[in-house]
């Protein structure tokens, strides 16, 4: 193999594929990143096995081949040439040479017949929509998957499409955050997306008015973006029945300024992450709500305008759940519904009948 | 005590102060900060015992006293105030009151009793340079001083004062930095200041042109810039005899671009740090000198023109060390004077005869 490329088209590709490198995988060559010259175009391709990231670029391909080089010295590298022509070359069973300047180096290779073979023929199911609303809808939705590797299915999003409505939900135990918006689909159909990969999708996502379309097949996922193309695993299995969790009815509604309610429970916070539930007590009353934390370092008592309908009541969350919920919405005022201190309570940007947000409560004694 | 000050002031005087808060001290009190209201002034001082950072604000004392409160927290709470009139309250033994808007926080305290008596009265020996000029030199040498805790003395700088010529140097006992400049000066002395205490100044320096008066008074430092108040304790004892370690002569000289051998370097790093020395061999021939690293992941050859005045020289160094002095330096070439592998090396910025860097080289076969 051997090529003629541009340093900075080269490292910008290197950069983008190398997020979906093995760190530490138990089969080393998942931590190289494949280069292959072929006509006018230099493929970069690096895969976790659950994740693939390929990226072309366009090259004078003196001589065509292939090569795996180690990943992490080549983003290194690569990402310190000045913006150059930069030369490629890999002959018999040598080393990958890079030619710049009047200067020349070498990288070790792996084996190209040990990395594994990438299906990337997809044409299955569909959805689409703008970068910016899948943006938008990764940032309202995937915060509330679980860390745990113990429940693997609840570390990926449902995505749930019915008759051009796309449901999106994510949910760890503790809360539950969904999302509903018209789509455009192939069909109807369900899948649970990995929230790394829907990470690494928005990443690759730079022109908020262009559409991605997301193919799905053989429990695999698989999107082009520009030169981009992004493969991935789905989660395998059914999603927990969402639905049955959410309460039909409410006896008590209340309205708040988000930005004012942020604020405060974020110096309630202070006190109360100092206990392990992070509890922060919400007093309902009529025109105000008090926010209430106490801990040994000392206690906060603020004081915030509400709207209520219904009764007085007192409830208690914990506060990084309310503050992961807060963060991520863009809205000025929210609406929180409630039962009972033992009820879940749910919560819903004022003006977008399409996000909402589930959150258990905490029981406190008084 | 009882005042209300300007929310952003406080802010900003808590974060200034804390960086002097101590961290997990065998002395519980020293990880607070002490809140003193007289007069229409409101003084935040936090010490580790070695660092004491103090800072005045305006306030509105209505009664006048004093309290310690857990510095960790009050810097957390206070930063997430909104921008609005904060009052601070202590009565008796209770806590300490926080009211804004309509709310109220209390945060625990110590006792004021406990936090140590800071003198602040400095009246000795001292000397001046701009802002610029201190920044400047801080970061020139004290990035050379060691961080072995074995070695107390090498993690500070010394300031020799003499007709007029300050000389500032530190070592680690691998590469010695040197800058020498003419200041004005109370008179002729030597004092070692730590170096975390300079990069402390250096925070609190954001007029260029101002001048900053460093005082010098029974192994102590002080200064003061605006309303904020610095003091540090000094190193004692006597400083390695730098001017011994320094070649008298050289037999070669050689110049070359600062940038293109930075960025050589870098590469050549990627290579190199996978070996525990971070070696980089020179192979310097009359027009261009060889920069070569080897490892089992690859290796680097690049060639860079130079400037060589003597003959051909082979020489290897720690890459980080002479990245660490290519980063500080503010030139386009520089100038490596050399005289055998095993010699010292003694790198100059051309144009700046102030500024003088010695660098140990590391010995390798062949």
């Amino acid at each position: 193999m051997k090529l003629i490329c541009d340093g900075l088209d080269l490292s910008d590709a290197v950069l983008k594929v190398s997020k979906a490198l093995s760190v530490k995988s138990v089969n080393p060559v998942l931590e190289g990143i494949k280069i292959s010259a072929f006509g006018d175009t230099l493929t970069l391709l690096a895969t976790d096995s659950e994740l693939t990231i390929e990226k072309k670029i366009r090259a004078d391909v003196l001589m065509e081949g292939e090569v795996v080089v180690v990943g992490k010295y080549f983003v290194e590298f690569v990402k310190k040439l000045e913006k150059e022509q930069v030369e490629l070359c890999k002959l018999d069973d040598g080393p990958l040479q890079l030619k710049y300047s009047n200067s020349e180096s070498e990288l070790q290779v792996f084996n190209v017949e040990d990395f594994p073979k990438i299906n990337k023929d997809f044409n299955g199911e569909f959805f689409e929509l703008t970068q910016k609303e899948f943006k938008k809808l990764v940032n309202e939705v995937s915060f509330a998957c679980s860390l745990d590797n113990a429940r693997p299915m609840l570390k990926g999003c449902l995505f749930n499409v019915e008759e051009g409505i796309l449901t999106c939900v994510a949910l760890d135990g503790f809360r539950m955050s969904v999302v509903k918006k018209e789509i455009t689909s192939s069909g109807n159909f369900k899948v649970i997306i990995p929230a790394r990969t829907l990470q690494e999708i928005t990443r690759l996502l730079d022109k908020d008015e262009d559409i991605v379309k997301v193919i799905l097949q053989n429990n695999m996922l698989f999107i082009e973006v520009e030169n981009t193309t992004l493969i991935s695993r789905l989660i395998e299995g059914e999603f927990v029945k969402y639905n049955h969790i959410l309460p039909q009815s409410f006896t008590n509604q209340v309205i708040v300024n988000k930005q004012v309610l942020l604020n405060s429970i974020e110096r309630a916070s202070i006190v109360a992450k100092n206990d392990s539930y992070n509890i922060i007590k919400f007093d309902i009353k009529e025109d105000f709500m008090n926010i209430i934390a106490k801990s040994e370092i000392g206690n906060v008592n603020e004081s915030v305008n509400i709207n209520l309908n219904g009764k007085d009541l007192t409830i208690a969350f914990n506060g990084k759940y309310l503050l992961d919920f807060l963060k991520v919405i863009d809205a000025e005022f929210i609406k929180l519904h409630l039962n009972s201190p033992i009820d879940p309570c749910v919560i819903k940007p004022v003006g977008n009948e399409g996000f909402l947000y589930l959150l258990l409560p905490v029981r406190i004694n008084g």
